[in-house]
């Protein structure tokens, strides 16, 4: 079991499938960074994937806080639910469906996280403004370029503050027999910002 | 002031000066994840710069942890000193000196972090091996390549175990009249182990 | 004197001013390389800085080929007749004015560099879609995040074929007292395609 | 067929197998750009795999100059020479054996490539270096972090001059059903330097 209570996972703890891709662990630490949780605050993970983040939020916000997952894949869902269970977390609702949907009806949010590959992260952004409580923060994954521009144009119009654009590219390290060669992972773009 | 108990303390809430380099934020925040902090340990922060990562780490190990920063760099010092009053914590103390010589004087240690671009972070971590806990962690920021290849050298024959190194590359963006263009960041490898 | 035929000239050995970037040689390198040059074609050089694309180009096409470097820029005008000089070519034609004007008087092209950082990269493809002979090559190097989204964007449009998006990050060492470090420049993303 | 004079040719010109990786060639570019080759040169491609760099060198020292191809993998010999004949070259020779061996036995060169993944990159360019002409060019690709270093090492020694240390990180695009993504590829350092 994990029993570290600060932050940095290693993906290895988590409940892992082929279906489902998992936020690597050093990108996932720097989105979590970004969104300066605090005890006791709701969180959205709208495209929870593999839940590494909604789990990692979970324990930043303490019990006293509230994660809502939500994915439109049940192989998410049902991974997300088991690592709720392996991390023996209390304070994560796992919503199964079409985010542009289920915002509508959620609470409001001090921190929103957007994930994944989809290409209505520009409308998911403009639903989530309604959501997201004055000083908020949004933290958005992004590995697409059109989602890139179209997720700085929409902020720009929503007039969000303190936009940070931070492109990640991480290398890892593999042993071989003649020596230690580096496998670059895709790189990622994450953007943050803070609702005025 | 800084009013989160989570990780992620963005570069401008430090106190920074020209004569002092900064790990940046996203950098810092993958080191600390690497260290797997908990409450109550003993760190220590070996060629401490401005303080960052100290700051951090004391935050993470809460009161009833400690933070031991070193540098041999007097500004460095003094940045520290400032930092951690900005902060408001009483948690780390700070000494000023040759490493190679301190360390010895020094408790047995949870966590240690090494940064800095020293030419002597072989020695350093030999050095450390003695003082590190059993499962300790040991996080080693470095930017040469003569420093890579004898750190990688010297975890081996000290037979550290859960070798990661990871090669972090960040481009942040600027906005200029025309639009948006990405700035790099020298790139920084990340080596953490643990102790067996 | 540089003595040498094939590609790959350092940029030291251009004439350079403070005023005007130059495009650095390994990025210089993989543009050319796209535009697959022949002997006697035709080439236009938009946004010709420091008119080390031109250079190099009218080396690979020969004295029976024919380079037209085209800026807005003055001081960029005069380095690129600078090093035309230096160079000793005499299949260089220099412009100086806005491309979006100069472009439609000139004859037609087997293929057309775009660079600098302007605004109006997107205007420049459509009127150079006019100029390029069918089967031509287009190569663009783009650093502004709205630039690559609308030059996607006009590509597709414009129905070319054969697009290759290429992101380039480059990084050079620097020997200091301690040891060799590496300072990593700008990523270029260089899009290149075919006339259809 | 490929019928361009200039350097640049896509790996898809090339013939390929599953067995021998191909250099890149973004990356052969700037490879064969840091060799600053000149017709009538002897040039020796010493871990030849499939042969590509062998070609581009070929094209550009024209037929009055020489290629000689060495590899120890008979897979990589066997898609070199179809390469030869694809390309329809008669200025290659290619040699089956171990590097170590077989250069002692030939002439001198002007340019040397040393490529593949091998622990021994260190005692080729020792060897080599003997049979570099002054004010010859030496070109090494390497994905190794210990060879990295031992190449460093090495090269100071023998003490060569204007040595350049450019790593380079690519990332090409594919397109998706939902956007276009960037794929990173493993990251490659490219040491080039001149015999003094």
């Amino acid at each position: 079991m994990w029993n570290y209570k600060t932050p940095g996972i290693p993906d290895n703890f988590f409940e892992r499938t082929e279906k489902v891709p998992i936020t690597k662990e050093e990108v996932r630490t720097i989105q979590l960074s970004k969104a300066r949780l605090s005890p006791g605050q709701v969180v959205f993970d709208i495209g929870c994937g593999s839940g590494s983040i909604s789990i990692e939020a979970a324990l930043q916000i303490e019990s006293n806080g509230k994660v809502i997952a939500i994915d439109y894949d049940l192989d998410a869902i049902e991974l997300t639910k088991k690592n709720i269970e392996k991390f023996g977390l209390s304070n994560i609702s796992v919503i199964f469906g079409n985010a542009k949907e289920k915002i509508k009806e959620l609470e409001l949010a001090d921190v929103i996280f957007i994930g994944g590959t989809g290409g209505d992260t520009k409308e998911i952004i403009e639903l989530c403004q309604d959501k997201l409580k004055s000083g908020g923060r949004i933290v958005i994954g992004i590995i697409l370029i059109e989602t890139l521009f179209s997720v700085l144009d929409i902020l720009d119009r929503l007039q969000f503050g303190s936009i940070d654009i931070t492109q990640v590219t991480i290398s890892k390290s593999r042993k071989t027999s003649k020596g230690t060669m580096m496998l670059a992972r895709n790189p990622v773009t994450i953007i943050s910002a803070t609702k005025t």
